[in-house]
């Protein structure tokens, strides 16, 4: 079973999609098997991270902001804009492809773990995501 | 199938698990599959890297504490210590899951290639992964 | 389904296989399933990036070669010559497994996304990696 699902972003930073996530494995009504996400754009990116304290969150965005900064005078790829190279390595270094699995009917997710979409630009974007279930 | 290992640790490093992933592949007796393997942690994460010459580890270790040192003033996540948000960011920049091909009955790693849990605190952990084994 | 395909290299930077992966995805004829990529070396690495302005590319290369530059003194492992720690520390923040799903019977890749092997290494190079479908 493969589902396409969307996250709207408003702007760089952390947007968790694990209930859409949890919605299809509950669907697909699978009791041992493998859960797949994939985002299918190269300046956005997949994360697991910790789902309680929000400054864990924030801590990262400040982090990453800081790790491949704008305005970079070695890029030469800057016709998309000065947040656009920054996006590409951001990219890089996180997750395209997270798979996770399904034990007793459920994601595996250990307790603290949240599925987000990173967003990289600073426009608002529909980002498309790929959702494999298999067993 | 799905099962669950530990690797317990004491403190920062790596530590290899190949030969209880390698025995659960056995114990599935598929000839050619996908072996899924996924740290359910996010101050810990997974690492494939050369296990002949430890020298090699060592200097990972070494560079990833100078990728994201302990007390950097901007943080605002330091209630569970000084070594969570780096933990946070190492887990990040590096793999959450990771997936091995199963080619004639056997893990399809690389001469050189070791699975590793990579933990990022301090104190010792018993780490939990989970293990997918599919067709 | 595991198939192993090859990669010949001629120094640093980002080689496109796409090809190889959607010819063996037709091969499969899977209308709907998961084809996973892994790299069988701790010195060449994998990655999805745009495909369409190879200024892209030339930076992302730039970057990862200021990123993790030879000769740091902290280094141990060096017998392999200079650019083999700095080509594992690259291998450990990029990817060594890819899972892309297949939707309507095709891999489902964004319209700007590509599938590269990243030689680390100076010296040509040829590349295993192995390929696995299923449904």
């Amino acid at each position: 079973m493969v589902e396409q699902l969307h996250v709207n972003t408003r702007g760089q930073g952390l947007y968790e999609f694990t209930d859409q996530v949890e919605a299809l494995v509950r669907q697909a009504k699978v009791e041992s098997g493998l859960c797949t996400v994939f985002v299918q754009h190269t300046s956005a990116s997949l994360c697991i991270q910790e789902n309680a304290d929000p400054s864990a969150r924030y801590d990262l965005e400040e982090w990453i902001t800081r790790f491949a900064p704008e305005n970079d005078p070695a890029f030469t790829h800057t016709a998309e804009g000065p947040d656009d190279m920054p996006a590409h390595i951001k990219a890089t270094v996180t997750d395209c492809s997270l798979s996770i699995p399904i034990f007793e009917s459920k994601l595996g997710l250990g307790t603290w773990q949240g599925i987000y979409l990173w967003e990289h630009r600073h426009r608002s974007h529909r980002r498309s995501i790929l959702v494999h279930i298999g067993s």
